[in-house]
């Protein structure tokens, strides 16, 4: 592994990422298993691209055989993208009736907000501050973490992110209205500088903000203030979205909100690079005539194989019901656990977090600790959150009771043998 | 088709453009050869993402194979990525020995751009004004075909592309310099509005721009200027890397240039949906440094798979030298070719451009019904430059004389049919 890491930092660069102290050479993965090149197994609580379970052999199969019969473009026709597309957004209400297939979140997103910016003929874009939307130019304006090269576009405006343990206004009660004023406060500076007012891109679980326990009313205030100032809601489901919440499909359903874009990655072709912009006619009608756009890998034949493979398995195999009740056993048995370091355990579905505290304070640290002890231990998860205090807990859907047992087992040893 | 056609406006919206009057409905797609779904075969001389030939099984295999392994991202530490990046860096000179692998290359320019900005510490940017690096919000501001809302990044300068008929300074001797001295003038245009200068953008052999007849020494005064200012050379090898161009594997080094950073796209998964940047280990180490930049799906294991099996097939099949060998006599039946609307052809390996006039007026109509016609005979073929009016012949490289021969002989068919 050691040649591997040397290998690996000549031809990718030294300060590429991994995770973990000692990083992970991993080799093989099925359902919600992988393994590592000594072959040992861990319980993969990480990653949700795999969404319908690693190497899903439907998904497998139905890229092999598209892969070997055809594969173009958009600019010819095909039934494989009809064909998801009626799929797909059969699956969405608010008249969210057209897509634009694409192969990544990011580009997902940097689209969604040139839809804002056709359908108002404005510039002015909304954020969180401790969110992350994707990693084109356009996409990082939204995130605070790295201010880019010459400056942050003046036409992006972040809010503080909402909070579980540390509530805008001063209680969970407050919230919904106090981020609602300082979505109004942004739509009014954009205003006042001559950028005007677009739209609002969230995540409708607040995922990279730490997950936070929020009422399904929460977002109808700031909902009413966006709506009132001619803006869209940009709704980035790359993380909720395809049935991880455990009760709805999709975010925004479960917070009552009716986005005019929502935008779909990650899990979607279980791992192939696909993504998806879906939208209302007219926002695609106004995209359409603002921007000549054409994606040449995007909604290809292997790609939409794969999404639909993806839809097939989770409808088959009852996949969003799996989540709501594995993700309810989870945050139980989370719950349970009895440890001081324990200030909040929250989620939705197969998205659970647990924030860790001491003293009152977030405890960064420990919660690193907690992440390289539970891979020790034989289980990969991570950590979110403005502080990285939260823990993160996101497997693939086909996590079952026991496992959910096993996972707060795991962490219950590892929460003792804390320093 | 027509039930089709009206399903796609239903999903995809009306104005999702396609090819031909009557388009294409492909089903299937092997070598150099499609069918439509009356079983009609065509052969393929438009497209150049499926660079190894149609469905080539050896990266079916691949990536069926690593599908069914595993298919994670890079925080972890895999093999495959590894292994792909020493294989591929080895094909450059230059010191060009890392890169970041991503998945359309629209994401690799848009990480071009951002390296220069990050090694330089300027934001402006230089291109043709007849161009086209992708379709993200920083990289369309490299294209003039559609303003974007809210208009034009400041810090980008577009500049005249050359020409073969028409050259830059009058003549096909004056054009290196007559280019260099208006990309000179942008400079100072981006330093005087305090924007300062980071890099020019370009493709190497200016397909978009209509696959021009450059001299080798070309660019050399353009990047003399580039250098002088201290600005960064950003090659957009999508188009012609991956020997398309015959001569070389890059085209950058048939135009004897030392490029700072490389983009690499369409053809390097045969389809499946993977890019990357290339570049010194100093840009890489200021662009990581600047950007905290990851990518979910790029270099994942399975796009290495496709992307190794691709240079495997290339070495194998021998296909750089055929690109020569096919793309020469391609060039030679175009050439003899006698009908007064061919104006000029051109081009280097598998990528041949014939440029169409009437009475000394590029003649966009002409070339479309060409386009048409073509299709109608079985041929599938496309049209590029400033007017529309060059036809384009980027077959996948498995292209063969007798395929050359063919191609001549059905054009002169449709030409003696012009009205």
């Amino acid at each position: 592994m050691t040649d591997l890491l040397a290998r690996r930092a000549a031809v990718l660069g030294p300060n590429m990422p991994t995770f973990y102290t000692k990083p992970l050479h991993l080799v093989r993965g099925q359902g919600v298993h992988v393994w590592d090149a000594d072959g040992r197994q861990y319980l993969d609580c990480y990653n949700n691209v795999p969404h319908v379970g690693h190497c899903h052999p439907k998904v497998v199969d139905a890229v092999a055989s598209q892969a070997a019969t055809l594969n173009t473009h958009t600019r010819y026709l095909h039934e494989g993208i009809v064909t998801y597309a009626e799929r797909l957004t059969a699956k969405f209400d608010h008249d969210l009736d057209q897509l634009i297939m694409v192969c990544t979140g990011s580009e997902a997103n940097d689209i969604a907000i040139r839809m804002a910016h056709a359908v108002t003929g404005k510039v002015g874009i909304i954020s969180t501050d401790n969110t992350y939307h994707g990693n084109t130019h356009l996409v990082t304006q939204l995130s605070s973490r790295k201010p880019p090269i010459g400056g942050y576009a003046p036409f992006v405006k972040r809010v503080p992110s909402p909070d579980t343990l540390r509530p805008l206004g001063g209680s969970l009660a407050a919230q919904g209205q106090a981020f609602a004023a300082s979505v109004q406060d942004a739509i009014d500076a954009l205003v006042a500088e001559g950028h005007g007012f677009a739209g609002f891109m969230f995540c409708p679980v607040f995922a990279n903000e730490g997950l936070h326990d929020l009422d399904p009313a929460f977002l109808q205030p700031v909902a009413q203030v966006v709506r009132k100032a001619g803006g869209l809601l940009l709704c980035d489901e790359v993380q909720p979205g395809f049935g991880r919440c455990g009760s709805h499909w999709w975010g925004h359903d479960r917070m009552n909100i009716a986005p005019d874009v929502v935008t779909l990655g990650k899990p979607m072709g279980n791992g192939h690079p696909v993504a998806a912009v879906v939208t209302r006619p007219d926002v695609m009608a106004a995209f359409r005539n603002a921007f000549g756009y054409f994606n040449t890998f995007g909604g290809n034949p292997v790609s939409c194989a794969a999404a639909s493979a993806v839809l097939d398995i989770i409808e088959d195999e009852g996949l969003v019901e799996n989540a709501f009740q594995s993700g309810r056993a989870l945050t139980e048995n989370l719950a349970s656990l009895n440890h001081p370091v324990v200030a909040s355990v929250r989620g939705t579905g197969l998205f659970v977090a647990l924030e860790v505290e001491r003293d009152g304070v977030p405890a960064t640290d420990v919660a690193a600790t907690i992440v390289e002890g539970m891979k020790d231990a034989g289980v990969l998860m991570g950590r979110t959150g403005r502080h990285g205090n939260t823990l993160k807990f996101r497997p693939p859907l086909p996590f079952s009771k026991d496992h959910a047992a096993q996972v707060a087992q795991t962490l219950d040893t590892v929460l003792r043998g804390l320093p």
